[in-house]
């Protein structure tokens, strides 16, 4: 396939890297021209200067954009590559989105948190592919597997749980690291500490059901404890890490009462 | 050393398997005769009926109970073994509740979750260990030492923000996960597509700052995904988790503002 994409930051990178393998990568076009010649650099493909100069000798478009801006950039394409399969790679934005204005439209969601400085396992990626026309839906599964073993046709009410799953078990979980990390720093301990604890706690929680191996203050009810380390935060002048502690130790207690 | 241990819960159990190695194990006391007799079978020891039966014979006691408990089983069993060295393993309470009733006192404390279902690192986990004596600090550190390859000499004061840190990246991660498989479960999808996200998320926290690794809609100010993430959360009639998703939003936006 010859693909192309919208959108060049750290979603873009990887899949354009991945992709690169079995196929030509054609255009990257982003509103930073210098991050469209980089990742253009990086997979063999040529750095578009605007949307307008975006060739339609291609077979997929991919929009790797934020989902404020997947209305705005379909609307602009869609009138000059009426030809093209388009999709976003979104997990809350709804395939209608696209389809409404481009009748060749799907949907490619990988499941993960993607960084620039961190490879992606893509076999072990779990993939969520949806198209409202049959020959779209099979050209995104073929291309998804060659990248993962896990590929999931998912409507897109679907997709929209499991990115809200993923915002409490990623998104949410790494800003306990972070306050964990304000806690360490405002007291002179090194949080490197914390990650033989940070690793285990994830390995756990992908092993055994999360609710059974939940331990700490909260759930064993020690009180004297919850408070000391209020007092501790309140000590740190850090009401805002107090508010969290507090919610969160009330809503274990009552989930383990 | 010859070592008993009070105590015959997750701590108690890893913690004495892990010593049994280079030590002898006496006797297991707690309040539940079978999860002494338990306990004992496995480190080779003898389940102890009562705490008046705890043979003197031995160097060092290990308190592996809860923080509420720590205050009253020193109380009772100090009288008992006034020759014999006696730790907490706790992250939160301070030497000087032993200290205060037995002068030979001390602290023996993993930084990490502990789960019957699963192995510990002992080489990878920290130890941090505090006594008022040194001749009892140098007999810890050696002990510690034995066990593991990152031993710290921790004031009490030290151990507790610590332990704070570790509320934050352990117990109020795993509850984030726990939120996350809830909602999948109320949608019926399958909570190990999230295996992937979970782990890569721990792993990157614990190679990058986490403040730098945030993801997720709350970062990028995507106020449109924030309102269509609580009208799931209205729709599953979890005001629970809605007022979590609320608060951690906000306190994201804040930080990256």
């Amino acid at each position: 396939m010859r693909i192309s994409f919208i959108g060049a930051g750290r979603v873009a990178h990887h899949l354009a890297s991945a992709l690169q393998q079995h196929h030509q990568i054609v255009q990257i076009y982003s509103r930073t021209w210098e991050k469209s010649q980089h990742l253009a650099e990086q997979v063999a493909a040529k750095a578009c200067p605007s949307v307008s100069d975006l060739s339609s000798e291609i077979d997929l478009l991919i929009l790797a954009v934020s989902d404020q801006s997947i209305a705005a950039v379909i609307a602009e394409v869609a009138p000059l590559l009426p030809e093209v399969l388009i999709v976003h790679t979104s997990g809350s934005t709804d395939l209608q989105i696209l389809q409404q204005q481009h009748p060749r439209s799907g949907v490619f969601y990988p499941l993960q948190t993607f960084s620039l400085e961190r490879e992606v396992d893509w076999k072990q990626t779990p993939l969520f592919i949806e198209a409202a026309n049959k020959d779209h839906q099979k050209q995104l599964l073929d291309l998804a597997q060659q990248l993962s073993q896990r590929v999931y046709a998912y409507s897109s009410q679907q997709r929209l749980s499991l990115h809200l799953a993923a915002v409490f078990a990623c998104n949410f979980a790494n800003y306990c690291y972070d306050m964990s990390k304000q806690i360490v720093d405002q007291t002179q301990v090194d949080f490197s500490l914390l990650y033989p604890l940070i690793l285990e706690t994830a390995a756990k929680a992908a092993k055994n059901d999360p609710k059974t191996m939940q331990t700490g203050p909260a759930v064993r009810g020690d009180v004297n404890i919850l408070q000391m380390h209020q007092a501790i935060l309140a000590d740190l002048k850090r009401p805002d890490l107090a508010e969290v502690y507090t919610l969160i130790s009330q809503q274990i207690m009552q989930r383990h009462s």
